[in-house]
C-alpha cells in the first residue's frame, strides 16, 4: 500500500510499509522510484510502556523497559541506517536515499490502542497510563561517515520538509500533544547510532520544558502585551554582541543566559509557532544559516562537537499564539578536554552554573574562519 | 582567631582561618587541636560572577566565568583535599582530619559586597545579578582511596552533623534562600578530584526544582491538607515493592516515577524542614541506613557506580511546612557497560524516559547480599 504525495521544495514523498508493519517514508528530489520490499522477517512489536506521575514535580515519566536490549554502536558494516545491500538488509530496504524517516523499532512511546486519554493529576494517587506517542528515525543521508554539516544546501531543505511534513502529520493525531524533532550528536549525549541521523518524539502530554516555557511565555503576554520570543529576538538583536549569525529570514544567537558554554538559538525573524507555518521563503533560506552555525560549532576547537540540536515549537492544540518556533543548539563540550557535566547543582537542584560568559563564546564562534 | 564550638554527638568543631582569608573547619570526635598555619602565599581571591535570568524560563543562570581553569583529575599525590605534608601544602594544613569543610578556592556563588538583593523578575529586561551565595567543600575522610561507603558509621554521624552544622550556619545569612549539600562521585559525573568529598551550595535565590517542588506540594496542600513528601513516603510504605531498605528512623525506596535506573530517596519516617531539625535519634539512625544504601548500589553490578546524591530541604525562609528533607540518590549507571545520557527528551524537553522498572530496580537493590 504505497502512498506517493507530493510536498514544497520538488520533494516528493513515498510511504511504505516494512515487513513488521512499522512505515518508512522517503523524501526523494530525484524522481527515483521506491520499490524495494523489506526482506526482513516479521519480528514481534514490543509492548507499550507506562506513564508515571512523578508526584513531586507533576511531570510524566516514560517507562519504557522493553528498550534496554537496544543496538549499541554497531561497528560500520552493521549500520542498520545505511542502505540494504545484498548481504544486509538494514532499516532501509532500498540501495539508496536522500532523507528517509521511519518508525523507531524500540519506541519509548507508541501509538495507543483505541481511544486513549491522560490521566487526571491527582498528586500520589495519580493513575498509571501507557506511554501514548511516536518515535520516529530520520536519516539525513545514505552516507555513513558524514556529519549536518556535510549536507548540501539542498539536503538541508529537504531534511527541513521531512520535518514539516512529520510535524504536520503527527499533529493530526488525536492523542498527541507536542511534536519535537532533534538531533544528539556524538558519543558524549549517548549517541548509540553514528549514522547521521535525528528523531522525532511526539508526546501525548506536554513535555515538562514546554509547559514550564508556555506558563513564562503566558504571564509575559499578561504583563506586557507581547510574545515573549519576539521580545527576546528583539533585544538579541538589539544587543548585538551574541549574534552568531545572520541572513534575510534568520538569526542565530548564543542566548543572554546561556547554560552551556556552546549554545546557540536559531529563529526565524517573522515568528511562528511551529514548522508548518514557516513561510517558503524562511523555508529556503534555513539551509545557509543553519549549516554556517554547524560549521562554526564544529570550528571553534576544530574537532566535532558533540551537541543537542531540538526543534523547540508550540503545543500541538494549546499556547499556539504565545509559543514560537526556534531552534536550539546546545554543545556538550566546554573546553578541547572537558566536558560540562550536569552534576549536584544543574541536575539535582536545576541550578545551572556557566563557565563562559555568553558574550565570549558568541565571539569565539564568530571567530571561526570559514573557508 | 580560632573558634571552638561543640555540637551534638560529641563533634567539636574548630574554625580556622587559610592564608587567603577563606575558613576551615574541622569536625572532630577525639579532642585533636588544631594548630597547623596555612603555609601557603595568600593568593587573589577570584571576582563574584554574574547572575543572569534566562527568560524563557524565569531560571537564574550563575555565570562563573573564572572557573574554567580549576583543577581537574590531578594525580593523587599533588590532591589539594589531602592532608598538607612538609613539601605538598594542601587546602588542609594538619597532617590528619576526619571531617572538614572549607569555603571552595573557585566558587560559583559566594558571598556579596554590603546589602544584596535579587533583581525583580521583569522578563528579557530583568537586571543582571551578581552570584550571590556560598560554595563550601566538604571532605568525609583523609583516605584519598575510599568512598563514602567505607565511612565507619560514626564517621557518617560526624559528617551529618557537619552537613546539620552548615545548614544552621548558611541559613543564617542575610542572601541565602537555599542550601543543598551534594555528593557527586565519578568521573562520569564530572569529578574533577577523586578524594571523599561532597559539596555544600547555598544559593541567594531557589532553585528552579525547589521552586517547582514548592509549587506542587502547595497546590496538593490547598487540594488535600496534606503535606505532598508525607503522602509520597506513605504511599512507598503501603506499595513496599519499591522499599530498598529501611529501619526505625527512616525509609529507602526507588521513587514510583523514578527518572534513573538506580534512583533511591532516603527519607525520615518523621518528616523535617531540613537537617537542622532531625530529631537525635534520627540522626543517630542515619549512618546505617545511608551505608546499606550505598554498599546495595556499588553491589547491583560490583563496580562503584557513579552517582548525585542531594539533600533536597525546604528553602531557609519560605514553604517550611510544605517541603521536607529527603536525600535523593540518582546513579547515571543503567548496565555495566551503559550510561543514561540526557539527550534530547530529557535535556531539551525535560521528558525523561526510564529503561527499567522502578520494581525491577528495587529489587535488584535489595538482591545485593551484603556481606
Amino acid at each position: 500500500m504505497d502512498e506517493i504525495k507530493e510536498l514544497a521544495a520538488g520533494v516528493i514523498r513515498t510511504s511504505k510499509e516494512l515487513s513488521d508493519g512499522r512505515i518508512i517514508r522517503y523524501y526523494d528530489t530525484h524522481g527515483q522510484r521506491r520499490s524495494n520490499i523489506d526482506t526482513r522477517e516479521s519480528a514481534e512489536q514490543p509492548g507499550i510502556g507506562e506513564l508515571r506521575l512523578d508526584p513531586l514535580t507533576n511531570e510524566w515519566i516514560a517507562v519504557s523497559h522493553h528498550r534496554q536490549g537496544r543496538v549499541f554502536l554497531p561497528p560500520k558494516e552493521l549500520c542498520p541506517l545505511c542502505p540494504s545491500t545484498q548481504s544486509l538488509p538494514t532499516e532501509i530496504p532500498e540501495s539508496d536515499f536522500e532523507v528517509v524517516v521511519f518508525d523507531n523499532r524500540t519506541p519509548s512511546l507508541r501509538a495507543p490502542q483505541g481511544d486513549w486519554a491522560l490521566p487526571d493529576l491527582a498528586g500520589p494517587d495519580t493513575d498509571m497510563g501507557t506511554a501514548a506517542g511516536k518515535c520516529e528515525v530520520i536519516c539525513f543521508t545514505s552516507e555513513h561517515g558524514k556529519s549536518f554539516l556535510d549536507l548540501s544546501p539542498q539536503r538541508v531543505r529537504t531534511l527541513l520538509e521531512a520535518w514539516i511534513d512529520r510535524t504536520h502529520e503527527l499533529s493530526q493525531l488525536p492523542y498527541i500533544e507536542h511534536v519535537t524533532p532533534f538531533e544528539n550528536r556524538g558519543e558524549e549525549v549517548g549517541v548509540t547510532l553514528s549514522h547521521p541521523h535525528g528523531q522525532i518524539y511526539a508526546y501525548s502530554y506536554i513535555p515538562p520544558r514546554v509547559s514550564l516555557m508556555l506558563a513564562v511565555a503566558q504571564a509575559h503576554h499578561e504583563r506586557t502585551g507581547n510574545i515573549l520570543l519576539d521580545d527576546v529576538v528583539a533585544r538579541e538583536i538589539r544587543d548585538g554582541e551574541r549574534i552568531v549569525a545572520r541572513n534575510e529570514h534568520w538569526v542565530a544567537y548564543v542566548p543572554y543566559a546561556a547554560r552551556y558554554s556552546f549554545e546557540i538559538h536559531v529563529a526565524p525573524l517573522t515568528s511562528v509557532a511551529d514548522l508548518t507555518q514557516l513561510s517558503p521563503a524562511a523555508a529556503d533560506a534555513f539551509p545557509s544559516i543553519a549549516l554556517e552555525v554547524m560549521r562554526r560549532l564544529d570550528g571553534v576547537f576544530n574537532i566535532p562537537m558533540a551537541y543537542i540540536a531540538a526543534w523547540h515549537q508550540a503545543p500541538v492544540r494549546t499556547g499556539r499564539e504565545l509559543l514560537r518556533l526556534h531552534w536550539q543548539i546546545t554543545s556538550v563540550r566546554r573546553a578541547p578536554g572537558k566536558l560540562k557535566y550536569l552534576a549536584g547543582s544543574e541536575s539535582a537542584m536545576g541550578a545551572f552554573i556557566m563557565d563562559l560568559r555568553p558574550e565570549q563564546s558568541a565571539a569565539q564562534l564568530r571567530d571561526v574562519n570559514l573557508v
